[in-house]
């Protein structure tokens, strides 16, 4: 069978990645594009990589009519987001790719993103899509929130070891560093090829970053007590991929067993033998996290490193992974694709 | 039915490539890898990004029983590799990704690659891996001689153009832009990412190149009389995706006519609009040729562009769609994926 | 003795360039800074490579007093800067980076750009500032043109060639390739990390390029006769940087012969040995150009290369070139800084 | 007058980033350039981006007479550094940029380097060539040891905390992210373009890295105590620039005090505004530091960020300025260059 699907916000990069997912999935198809500023145009104007396509063209969200919809991927601007999500038909299943229905606190929402959140209702009833820890509740969830793709990082490398109380909750730094392309397709002079390659920053230092408040939420809730990390992330020249050096005090033998237990059924979660190191460059393109544990030469320390690519796994394949568990299929469909390397 | 495949010289980018493809393969599995200097290590261990395959380890090419393998892809260096051919079972389907085949008068071979050719009679039955222009002849051939990745981009632009008569055969001017996979994971000098980034420029200049003695043969076949083009290759700070600015002596809609008619029923070649402009950004990962028209300013002459990727069109991803219609299958099957952006 | 200098439009990329450049110029100290949007700005925070430097606050154009200026830079957009141009003191120096003074026919001008000039009077008495060839009239001019980067590439491949007579007019390609600076700080789209690394693509394909407008007056000049070049520009995944391979029917020696003898005394002009192969990397930061020939393996062809740094020997390093000989200083002065590499 | 400089090793990117150096020194020229396997080749075919220069031939060490040189720089791989320097006249001025005679016991330099120092004269009376603080026993040192480049930008965000006692010397995480040209002209298949591109990864994991043994050393002679720091380092896929992002417990204010009253009259050293993000696109191909902190949002700890170009103040111009010392120059001479952007 079938699923006919719509995507919201087809102009940016994670609508363009969620099509070049879909284009090869076996029991997917796409019944409507839509993107504000473009309608009337072709997807083979707007993204020329995915002409060979037979795509419907682009039109406004209000042209679309969702009766005949199964599900809708949502990938527009935090704020746009809900507003849209709020008038759409009350049972039409729906994945956020967006920050707005993370948060579960609606005061926290405003703390971090300066705005009142505007789609209370919506907001209780959505799922938090980080799917190897909310997977039954995305089962059978109408509306889930896809997660940060630097939240979804640090979560893969640190959730088994609160959980199990391996580490101490008082002292994790996660030093992150990710690619252009999570900045999406805006205008900025920071984004201009001339201005970012060959060259490395680090950007929202101190603990300004938005995703803390993901980490914060999550973080505390498995803990049972208020866990608050320190979170600098880097921009970096390539344009996909985050990697996460994650230093926390705890024993790495422990923790490299934690998370093999953890994650030992998971379809894409690939953790290494103890001492290995991710790169961004061996899951570029693909839904799969690389995972790995070193001990520091400082006793009862370790470093935990975790790499994926914010655009698949961090944004657009794991929205399909939870479309795919709402629409009761095989949760890796279309997603086995291998990473493209070099 | 699944088809039983083995890849020899499977440490290299295109037997990478290869892997990568296979893996979302409906009905091929890989049964058998060599790699000489690797043999005894896991591929998870050469090219990490292929870990969460479960494929078997590398052996050397001896190791490897034959008897069960219904097609062999050969990712072995030139001159290597037609010393391996010559010895493997006369029966056994070949798909080979070096030079040694492609030439089919062995003279022109020595001249090009410097050493006599060794397996001639092999070579007598090798057909030239250019898909959509030798289909039928693949379908049934035991040994196809794959490409070279320019030789590949050049011929798109050319061959229906010289087919139909409409260019002088004498003023035609490849100027070929490649990224540095093409070169392999050979340790150079000016392969090292210190010296190649943030850098361009023309090697092999001057009618040196040795896909040249493609371009000879094959043109040269075609209209019937000796065809020399003038070919300058421009070594790219990128690591995939090849793009031939072409400059030819002709009526630049006729010529956009002839593509329309030479590629309608090409699953794979995409002709833009005239005036539209091919980007190796398009094409990147997939097995789709992006190719197009322009006129010149000056009366009389046009320019074309075609791109694809070297390491899947150009190499690994032509090798598939051969081995495919030799195994009798859909010529497309398992290369359907769309190029990845950004 | 010291001149003072100001730099209309210095918060772009040309302007960025002659700040570093007069940075360690032995006479030269930087009087007025000006950013139109910018102003009141520090350098520092616009620049902040610039930081360690003790430079003048950016203002509005009407806040300089141009009384105690001796010499101009002007890196304004094409249109405002001939705007800007004939409002400033009529016996100020001026070298402007701007393409408003290149042509020195109006209607070319209005051809190529799209507008009428406004400022005719100053366009009058304009000099083209391609060093090498009109370096008497710049030392004695008051308004100097600095040339296109694409153009002074191909000028420097072609003008002793064209002079000479020794190539064939009607059969010149010029196929040239390019970072991405050149197209400034501007906020597009396809300027973006995410759009533009890890591709290539030509543009403005068919000779629509506005540099031509510079290559037809000049070529024709020298010919006596019009000329009309075919000219693709590339843009590559680098930051700075022109390579030109350009197609010719002429005698590879002879052409070797006649760059060495054109440019034996030039101090920029690096001609190589004959069938060498200039790089983007080998003139990156520097005022240097690099040049060869090789013969192509058709008879009576050669192909020539040329690389420059666009926005050194291309803009900002040609303007300050040019503003040494126009204050009777050395013409090399602040300009003998050595290539980055890697 | 004019000080005579031999450079041994001179094909590496070291000596090549001190001859770009040289080049415009003011009152430097260069006698003697050594390479033992290039023995005989010109400089501009090692490195044809110095070719405007009129450089000595390379030649090998035992055919300079030392006789006629001020100051020689040794940049030669460590080990083979102690062995030439052990041999060359013990009057002579030496700046050697290897590992070799950084650490002051030798019993450190086997533990990290893994082999006996074999020139323990020489390692007695080598200064530690960190300039800002050890200036006064470089003056008169014959021979200085310069830092390594991770070890440099460490120190520089490090040393004045330490030094006042601002920070939890137990709690200190130097999470270091460099460009590729940092481990040299050397082949290895992980410094290759296709594998490096387009990714970023961590490597000497756990507190493995060599140069934490100066990080100890230095560290732990100023607290009076032993410090031991985590260090993790990335590679990043840029050619040059280090920028690491320092984890300590202190106050954020405190902090930006110490590093202005320290920095206060260093000419390279450029200390950002309370809260400033350096970058290493700022200092590329220039001897600045650029150096911040900023207060996390958990009370009591902050993030200093320290940038510099590894070729140059971490390496070569850093030699150049000890060596402008050594000379009884001006500290600055030749190493005002400003940074290189875009």
């Amino acid at each position: 069978m079938t699923h006919k699907i719509a995507i919201l916000g087809a102009s940016g990069y994670t609508g363009a990645e969620l099509i070049r997912l879909i284009a090869t999935h076996p029991f997917m198809t796409i019944a409507a594009l839509s993107a504000d500023r473009k309608a009337g145009m072709q997807m083979a104007d707007v993204f020329p990589h995915l002409r060979h396509l037979d795509l419907p063209t682009l039109v406004k969200i209000d042209e679309i009519d969702f009766a005949g919809i199964d599900l809708c991927f949502c990938a527009l601007p935090h704020k746009t987001s809900q507003e849209v999500i709020s008038k759409l038909p009350s049972d039409l299943k729906i994945v956020d790719l967006s920050a707005d229905f993370r948060l579960r606190d609606p005061e926290e929402y405003a703390k971090w993103y300066g705005n009142p959140h505007s789609a209370l209702e919506q907001q209780k009833e959505a799922v938090y899509g980080l799917t190897e820890f909310y997977r039954d509740d995305i089962k059978s969830a109408r509306l889930v929130a896809g997660t940060g793709c630097n939240a979804a990082t640090g979560q893969y490398a640190l959730r088994p070891l609160i959980e199990c109380g391996l580490i101490d909750l008082d002292e994790i730094i996660i030093d992150l560093k990710t690619g252009v392309s999570g900045a999406g397709r805006s205008l900025k002079e920071n984004l201009l090829h001339a201005e970012l390659s060959e060259g490395a920053h680090p950007y929202a230092v101190g603990g300004t970053h938005r995703h803390l408040g993901e980490f914060d939420q999550e973080f505390s809730a498995i803990a049972g007590r208020p866990v608050e990390v320190q979170f600098t992330p880097h921009l970096l020249p390539s344009n996909r991929g985050i990697v996460a050096t994650v230093y926390v005090k705890g024993d790495a033998e422990t923790i490299q067993g934690a998370f093999e237990a953890a994650y030992a059924d998971e379809p894409f979660i690939e953790v290494l033998p103890m001492g290995g190191v991710p790169s961004t460059r061996h899951i570029r393109g693909s839904n799969f996290v690389h995972l790995s544990v070193v001990p520091d030469r400082i006793e009862g320390r370790a470093i935990i490193i975790c790499a994926l690519d914010n655009l698949t796994k961090g944004s657009s394949g794991q929205a399909l992974q939870n479309a795919n568990l709402m629409l009761g299929e095989d949760e890796s469909a279309g997603l086995m694709l291998a990473p493209i390397f070099p």
